[in-house]
């Protein structure tokens, strides 16, 4: 278990989260991709309200995963994930096309389909009290649904996005589409909810999973205001 | 100039798109790394409205650009523009900090400021005659200039986003800002005028613009239903 408080590489993440998030924090691609690489890290918790008044030369969107590992020091999951995979050929392939096809898809997850998903699961998570979501509501859920379904088109009976290699695509692209499974959006495309379980079933994944959801076990009683 | 019929290069845009597009259709990206790079390519025209069945097996969202040089075959103009600046120094460093800094904002300005700015533009470019899209026009706002204001604060006074240096990310983020400008959501952040005006100062940036303006001239009279 890569989770070792002397490791050189670091992470932020947050303390806690309303149970709706949990599970779903990006900080999660990168601890998923840290286990898949076999690498040790190490956390910093934020308190989701009350960040340093410093975070924001960090990460100028006040977000997280931050990473550094003594030699670089990023944000946005993407490109961590990517740097990640840079590390270990598990995750991104060393043959240039292989290697752009994943990164490729990458991108596309969190480009061409995640402000789709995204844009549809918050009009209930955010804004269900308010009129105009009602009415906004059939023509973002057709669009994310046409974006999920290309990606279920592409992926057909293969088991990951370019054929049986799982990489840091496949890592990012599954993240996305299960926030559309949290939002219902998966149910028409049997193949993508066979493709984001084969994805939770890697046993990377589990760690990750359960290393986010143990911190916010911990400090539960702690709440936001924390 | 690197357009060239016989380049090996080859990026796919379209033929003619109507007004509010032109000069903000994705491959300009491409062009622009391009030209950056001072890379021979050539382009494949696509109908927007009529594409060949095919293309959905090269891009499965039938979007444009798509890339081929005889090594790669890749979609989504993040990966292109990432794969032409490993090919050039001039658009990403080579040291692991540099290189990963300018990586993070091709991921920041398609991830972090790209979905607020298209949310907000796409109110009225696409959704004026709909009730909700008047209502919900003030959150998305106030969303998409709060991303503008962090990019904005970032940049301060630097020339760009790592101090003085164009890099990928800088490419990707001001393609970005121009269709922010578009929908006039940067008048209260004077740094990021001057940043996109850097931006398309730049002989590269001017040479790709024009390349594709010229194609939608010479295809101006068949419309979209050519």
């Amino acid at each position: 278990m890569p989770l070792n408080q002397n490791a050189s590489i670091e992470i932020t993440a947050y303390r806690w989260v309303p149970e709706f998030a949990q599970g779903l924090v990006r900080d999660l691609r990168a601890r998923w991709a840290l286990e898949e690489a076999g690498l040790d890290y190490r956390v910093r918790l934020l308190d989701v309200q009350s960040k340093p008044a410093d975070y924001v030369h960090e990460q100028p969107f006040e977000q997280v995963p931050c990473f550094s590992d003594g030699t670089v020091r990023i944000f946005e999951s993407g490109a961590i994930v990517q740097y990640i995979g840079e590390k270990s050929e598990a995750l991104l392939p060393r043959e240039p096309q292989a290697k752009y096809r994943a990164i490729q898809w990458t991108y596309a997850a969190l480009n061409s389909v995640e402000p789709a998903v995204q844009q549809r699961v918050l009009l209930d998570a955010f804004y269900a009290d308010q009129e105009w979501a009602e009415l906004r509501k059939p023509s973002a859920d057709e669009f994310a649904r046409l974006k999920l379904k290309r990606v279920s088109d592409w992926l057909g009976d293969k088991s990951y996005l370019e054929g049986d290699r799982f990489t840091i695509g496949d890592l990012m692209m599954i993240t996305v589409l299960r926030l559309a499974d949290k939002g219902g959006l998966v149910d028409a495309t049997p193949n993508l909810s066979a493709y984001i379980r084969r994805g939770q079933n890697r046993p990377a994944f589990q760690q990750a999973l359960s290393n986010q959801l143990a911190a916010f076990r911990e400090h539960a009683s702690e709440g936001v205001a924390a």
